[in-house]
């Protein structure tokens, strides 16, 4: 059974998803939809981005991925579909699909991306504000049945999309500047360094946070008493910081987008 | 496979939902059951009967709605089911499939409702307070996997079910005096105004909103710079007040049952 | 199709949940997920343990029920399976699965505990962070696809498990004093008195909420004009106290662990 998922900013409570997937199972009856966040911040495309390209490498070849943070719906802003390796995308031309599309052109992975221009793999009408159930759910279904890429509109250069701006950690003398990339429900700070590019001595690190300082990086929340601010390699190899069964954010007044430095010794 | 859906106030946090889904896959072990929201507002029958209303014109036929927003619950309220067109509907009789069963008898649809008197497709055990575990879910189930509609209890004629009380939208020389009917995730404003009884000339139409003033209806959001206060036809083709990636409930102050002001020049 | 469920604390917004799914569908693609709730409050066990006790029993036979919450990830905390009559559970060992567990021994219900020990139904790669997606998930996906128990780990003594550290109501001459065990979405408030310990008469049964007072236990809600506050058998045979149409829990100021006495006369 082929899977769809589902990466929206239109929450839960107005039926905008109920519908999507009325749409959908219209469509392609035998699909099985799995929901990965209706809860983006609306109109927070980079954080959409984020969600979803976390998210996608957990999905089987085959899954189809259709995500919906959208505030240029209606205007000539563009929509695409993508095939990156064995897996689907279908999104705005937003940079929703940049950081996905950029790690696969890196590493030379097999990527084909399309514009979506034809109608006939759309709702017969298509309204101007609500595409993530006109545009993007039915163009999802036809994908998620078997349709060929290459019908739903002309390939487009995956260097022509358009770009996400985002943080990109800075390498100073003895250590990086960093960055706040995301913050998760229990005030987690997910932030933009690989913890590949963390020295081998984790308890030689030393994490300056406005004016908190944090020494050493651990292999998980559970070594600290509750309440300790730590830093840890997180669930996908990058450094997060975490107040042991606490919300670290609230306590640091930290956000998405903030700096850190992250010193050698 | 057939769809049975759900719309409810009963939230995601308490597990009834869990439960619900627990009873009806029991009986019906290959129905595939959709949320369509369990956000609304505790006890507000008249929200849960506009979500609903909107968003079941978007599943296939033999869909089964089951909807429980039931204030009245272990009293005397009576309970029913419906066919409307090839489409199936579980609720309370409280007013929460008014606006559907009204639509279907101004279209002269074919329409069928029942009352829930036979006790043999509940649960054997039926709570005075958790109806929609104990007889909407296995009703909704029964009917998903084929029971006649007439094996749940006697027929009612349409018009002696339990109106909703709404707002109409009112004629005045030179416009309408219409209402805010529902506010989403997102704070834009659903008027009562369908997009039909406005002028062809758009930009011609004025909303006084309080003290605001909008001039003109657009196409879509995304034709305003963001922070714009704009009216549009919405996905649904009615009146939307909406502030572009902005949130116009909180810019204007404005709830559901507010008057608005729509003039035509 | 077997019935896999989700009882957690990762909410909604993250993408957790649906990673978590991505690997359930991948080992077994013919599950069919169902979430009970992912909102119990951060690191709180006895209220997911709650939660999850009172979803479990609607579910049928062969289901497996996936809880994760996990405040002492990545340290020497325990993982277990558990087979409960027919039914399945996967969790951490800290309490979660204590009142299924304790139930069952008392009731003398067939019943097998093993300690996941066997990295071969894990991911390839585990976390420290996340056991949610690289221990649990796949463990219950395994339990959903046919594996037997006991290939997980070897046996372990039910009464070897870690307890979980509730309220139990205390007799008193003329009544008991109980507690409040849980809130719900509506603010009606639980509490860890059964119905069972109430005498028949009902209507001599008062409550001491702090400075509150309510005379007499109602079959229902719906029996007293909004805004009152009633006692009531609930859809569990639980003592509940609710305020008709609105929220008890807020009009009284109690919440979880607070004291009620309940005095027969």
């Amino acid at each position: 059974m082929t899977i769809l998922t589902l990466t929206t900013d239109f929450g839960l409570q107005d039926g905008f998803i109920g519908m999507m997937k009325g749409v959908i199972l219209d469509i392609c009856p035998q699909v099985h939809i799995v929901d990965i966040s209706h809860h983006v911040r609306p109109q927070q495309v980079a954080e959409g981005a984020f969600v979803l390209a976390r998210a996608a490498p957990y999905f089987p070849p085959e899954t189809v991925h259709v995500a919906v943070i959208d505030p240029g719906v209606g205007t000539g802003r563009g929509a695409i579909a993508a095939r990156i390796g064995e897996t689907f995308f279908v999104a705005p031309d937003n940079g929703l699909l940049w950081p996905l599309v950029e790690k696969a052109r890196q590493a030379g992975e097999p990527l084909a991306v399309v514009r979506l221009e034809n109608p006939a793999y759309w709702r017969a009408e298509v309204s101007r504000t609500f595409h993530g159930r006109d545009v993007f759910s039915p163009v999802g279904a036809h994908l998620a049945c078997g349709l060929a890429l290459a019908e739903l509109g002309p390939a487009v250069p995956p260097e022509d999309l358009v770009p996400l701006e985002g943080t990109q950690p800075r390498r100073l003398p003895g250590g990086w500047e960093a960055h706040i990339q995301y913050v998760d429900r229990f005030g987690n700070l997910f932030t933009d360094l690989p913890a590949e590019w963390l020295p081998k001595s984790l308890e030689s690190v030393r994490i300056r946070l406005k004016e908190t300082i944090i020494q050493g990086v651990l292999p998980s929340y559970g070594h600290r008493p509750p309440g300790s601010l730590v830093a840890v390699i997180n669930s996908e190899n990058w450094l997060e910081i975490a107040r042991v069964n606490g919300n670290a954010a609230q306590t640091l007044g930290l956000q998405v987008g903030d700096t850190i430095l992250v010193e050698f010794s």
